[in-house]
């Protein structure tokens, strides 16, 4: 019965709804991950045709996944913008364009009858971490996540800070260095154009245009527009120095970076994660150095950098959270 | 009877303990200022001398201003630098060394018999803003003084943050440009090396070295030792065009910090303050035009930055406000 039990429980579901791909997890109060399922997106279709499918899929799983042997607590999403935390609308959604004003919560929860929440990816992300991952127990803490930009998750008192609007924490977009390379978001020398995927693959590129990149050519087969991130990383676990003086920039300038979220925010842990951090070795010790050097005397020996723990699971751990948070456990 | 009542009310004690006077001020409940004094603090002193000066000032004031008609709810103190909240111990005590490490509150609190509440100096300075200042309504708000560093007090759901040492909102020490003039926190670059009187003077002396700054050194009668960001001031109200050069840089970097700000915290209001503050006609176009230009699109249009409205009497107000918190009110 004991068993049975178990194997009856309640459950939450968790949903990353990314950019190109969606992964949806059933995952246990306790955050433990039972089942995974993942579909791609087509990030260019319209918000509605997004939203339809994701419910589409979401019902073929509950039924499949959930049916009459568990109880659903509630849903909670993860996804990349600004979201208006009341409403339950998308006020900006940078990799599906299609959701920009899209009242998700409303449209979902006509269609599927739970309790639903929604959180911006990267606070979902910082809250899995803190969940069942690498800042678990902490309360005071921020999460990065270096993918093809950089978001940030802040954790104050055991709560995440949305800011006025939901805008809060785009750690991506500090100016590191007011006459660096343009971003994406119309600034200069954000964080983001160093310490990013996308920073990585442009460093890269300015590296083979002085005629030091050889290296990383090679491995994307001659061709620039080959030239990727992952490469990059490829090259400089063969030795290959252009490639790792690139990490060393980028660590150095996601020291910068970390100092600032140091000096604002005076964390005790920050957590560190998403696929460009795959080459913590190489960047990570640039990282440090710079916060021993630039952060305040009675912070930098404090604060504890670390790596994430979750891996590509922390976007579904941490929305699962965030449905948990929201039905007041 | 009813004004009698009025005379016979409840009243505050805030504290503005400076590196080099002490105000204290009688409040009322309302954030209205009964009574104010002032004396000099020579902060090459020992902590135990300052204290001790303290609290006889205090114990004078207490017993001419307030006496038996009127009742003491609790006092309040503002001091700079890093505080360890739950013991009421000095951190880190940049202005006066001698209160490095001094467990201010206790000592205090054998002596005089009161409520009392320590808080950081520039967050008392924002919650006095926020109490009946310039951020009055808002609970989600940031504090910046630029006086001889620069400061900052940040407000999220009406709470100050903290941080998990008592470090944060360490405006002043963002870095925002990595290889910019050495602060004096051993870092480069950092927001205070350009938006602080300290940061105003050391432009002023770099334009005199250039030859530029004519106009600024007969201000401070041909000696450069006598060159003050008050000096500056004054040559740029008088037309100088160098100096008024001064504040447009002093304002663009201003506006790179507010930048960062708005990213991190997405605040619904930055009040600006301090006697750097003074000289705002000739620094606010650049910074406001930085940030037009450079803040994330959904957060630039809709943050206000306002000057303060308190004055000298922030800290003092902010004081007063922590001690009535700490109360429960």
């Amino acid at each position: 019965m004991r068993f049975r039990g178990l194997m009856m429980g309640r459950v939450l579901v968790g949903i990353d709804l990314g950019g190109t791909n969606v992964r949806i997890g059933i995952i246990t109060p306790t955050g433990r991950i039972l089942k995974k399922e993942e579909y791609a997106l087509d990030p260019s279709q319209g918000g509605l045709k997004i939203v339809e499918e994701l419910v589409s899929n979401l019902k073929n799983i509950l039924r499949k996944r959930i049916g009459r042997s568990n109880q659903l607590l509630g849903i909670g999403i993860g996804i990349a913008g600004a979201i208006d935390m009341k409403r339950g609308r998308m006020v900006l959604s940078p990799n599906i364009p299609g959701l920009n004003g899209f009242g998700i919560r409303e449209f979902i929860k006509k269609r599927i009858s739970s309790p639903l929440a929604i959180e911006n990816d990267a606070n979902a992300f910082a809250l899995g971490e803190g969940w069942v991952g690498a800042a678990k127990g902490s309360n005071d803490y921020c999460g990065i996540t270096l993918g093809t930009g950089v978001g940030g998750g802040i954790v104050i008192n055991g709560e995440i800070l949305h800011g006025s609007r939901g805008m809060a924490s785009e750690v991506g977009h500090m100016v590191i260095d007011p006459e660096g390379p343009l971003c994406g978001c119309g600034g200069k020398g954000c964080l983001e154009v160093y310490a990013s995927a996308t920073g990585i693959r442009r460093m890269a590129l300015e590296a083979i245009e002085k005629g030091e990149g050889g290296e990383i050519l090679k491995r994307a087969g001659g061709k620039v527009e080959e030239v990727t991130s992952e490469k990059v990383f490829e090259a400089a676990r063969s030795g290959d120095k252009a490639a790792q003086k690139i990490f060393n920039e980028m660590g150095r300038f996601l020291g910068l970076g970390l100092v600032n979220v140091i000096h604002l925010f005076d964390p005790e842990k920050i957590v560190i994660g998403g696929k460009a951090s795959r080459a913590w070795d190489f960047f990570i010790k640039a990282t440090l150095g710079v916060v021993m050097e630039r952060a305040i005397e009675g912070s930098r020996e404090k604060v504890t950098i670390v790596r994430a723990k979750c891996g590509d699971d922390a976007g579904i751990l941490g929305a699962a959270y965030v449905s948990l948070k929201s039905l007041g456990h």
